[in-house]
């Protein structure tokens, strides 16, 4: 759609719906050399059914064992090696164009595991080069100084990714806040467009958001097949849930989304080949909701009371661990799991991102 | 956010982003004279999990018969009592302001088919006093006369809603047409920006699209409770089986989506209290997919050559109507069930868009 044909629509519409924006970064395997996350669109196959019986007929009956001893995923390992690669590509950048990502990050407040949050992200960042710039702003800040905060952010050529620290204090409206981030630098994918072009066939989002995309490629990472799996997801927040759901469905999995309303969601999660728990709630899920053999990918992350710990607290995910060690064939720890993938994603956006402002391609 | 606080990023994003543009008219129960279906905002529950045998504890365990006799729910019936309503708020709109809504539909080549649903487009727009415009463009047009077309629509302030009637011929690229729709114009709702409103709760897309839309109002109007319930949706097209259960999901069904790459769509199908079937295979789905008492939604309108029609075919669903009838609590048929729902919500969005257009409300 060149600009001559379509004056008015081009004017209402952002830079990234313009000259192709979407369709330019889509087809490019960006993430070959970094992730064994394909493109979605490379995943785009044609729904042919067959007839009834025949599908029968390809009916794999699962043989499970009770006696598993499930196999870890080591998010933490699995992370590094990504990082790893990643540190690597923002070297090659910046030998040969001189320039590298910059990832702005805005914490609000001084919520003790937010702290925690942005360290780790610091941390990460500085590790593969990335350059950071962080805004802390009070408690009781308004909501036109985090504003004010993004725009210079969204304003600013030399960023590019934002990410606002969640959650954010009460009296600030996070949904108008963080649709306030220019789509370009939404490195955390949340926008409805990005989601949408995430559930849609044919279509390719400028970001996936960092928790399902880490939890895909742990399951890729660890050989484990996706497609044709009965996938269920506890939990359908904008931000982990859904998209977490979507994804699955992009990779071919038959996806079931629990969530409060559900009745007997212990029968239909004992279902799945793949379950996926994003419900927030320590020990949701006990040996009576596994089907011996599933794969478990716990992103729960609850702290619990430690005085003992050096922040006062430590993490525990949705599913009981050592009762699912002993019916999964194989799952995510809490921690080490999914939340050092999610740090890693993040980075890996924070990178497409740059590659896409800089033109940038080997 | 204000223009002045945001000035780069309001130039960039078109102007339904702007100006509160979408809460300008999420909050608005439009909906409320016409349609049963309330806004998806008004929805949106927390969840909040209880304990796993407390939710055991409220399992209504459903005893089903196998003497049913379906109900067969009279899309066509439903579909005039929602055209009547749509008709005279249009005649209200022409009394109060001088005005009416203005649908404008391109046509391309001379598929038979295509030519009843237009024609059906057309009837159904004179009916409810619509204003239709349409363009004719011959088999072979290239992309930039469809375009072309698209875009005098695009501008004219007059029309208020655009419809592209699919399939397109094969040389033509259905998705960046489909794209070129300006985004208040767009009463298919087929945008990746709707689909992402659509899915996420706490948003509410500009239009849904009318075929999932109409499923729903079809549920709502016979009385049929969407909480809670299992509902397995066969196909995960963008245009009716992606929609359709996320908009299932907005309702706080537990939604399973199966599609070609599913093992055993069959047994999963069995599962299901309301069963959607939009796959586009004829007699798909047999007696033995479905649940005693279960809700059957046929989305499939599978042309059949039938040399005594007056068309030279005839409609079938992917529903094997017959068997169906005894083993179902209610059911659509094919034709007279989703089709003529469709027609209206198509209708039933162009108003909602001309209401915007005009700002009017009683």
């Amino acid at each position: 759609m060149s600009r001559r044909m379509f004056p008015v629509v081009a004017a209402l519409q952002p830079i990234w719906l313009r000259k192709n924006f979407l369709a330019q970064y889509t087809s490019r395997a960006f993430s070959s050399q970094i992730l064994k996350s394909p493109s979605l669109l490379s995943l785009d196959r044609a729904d042919s059914w067959c007839s009834a019986s025949k599908q029968s007929d390809h009916l794999a009956i699962q043989e499970c064992s009770n006696n598993w001893t499930a196999e870890i995923i080591d998010g933490k390992a699995i992370a590094e090696g990504i990082r790893s690669r990643i540190a690597s590509e923002v070297r090659q950048m910046k030998e040969l164009i001189g320039e590298v990502p910059s990832l702005a990050v805005i914490l609000v407040g001084q919520r003790r595991d937010s702290q925690t949050y942005v360290r780790n992200k610091i941390i990460a960042s500085e590790e593969v080069g990335i350059r950071l710039k962080m805004i802390g702003l009070p408690e009781n800040c308004t909501e036109s100084e985090v504003c004010n905060a993004l725009c210079r952010f969204n304003e600013d050529p030399s960023i590019h990714g934002i990410l606002v620290q969640l959650p954010l204090p009460q009296h600030l409206d996070e949904a108008k806040i963080l649709n306030a981030i220019s789509l370009e630098k939404d490195v955390d994918g949340f926008h409805p467009l990005n989601i949408g072009s995430l559930a849609m066939q044919g279509m390719e989002p400028l970001f996936i958001p960092c928790t399902p995309k880490g939890c895909i490629e742990l399951l890729l990472q660890s050989g484990i097949e996706i497609t044709g799996k009965k996938a269920v997801v506890i939990g359908r927040s904008n931000i982990v849930g859904l998209p977490k759901s979507l994804l699955l469905q992009r990779h071919h999995a038959t996806v079931t989304v629990l969530h409060a309303f559900t009745k007997n969601p212990e029968k239909i999660a004992r279902e799945a080949d793949i379950l996926v728990t994003a419900a927030g709630v320590p020990n949701l899920v006990r040996a009576s909701w596994l089907k011996p053999g599933a794969v478990i990918v716990d992103v729960g992350t609850n702290p619990v009371e430690d005085p003992r710990s050096e922040y006062g607290y430590h993490l525990i995910g949705d599913v009981c661990f050592d009762e699912a060690t002993r019916i999964a064939s194989a799952i995510t720890p809490v921690p080490g799991g999914v939340g050092p993938m999610t740090v890693a994603m993040l980075l890996y956006n924070t990178l497409e991102s740059a590659r896409r402002a800089f033109k940038f391609t080997y």
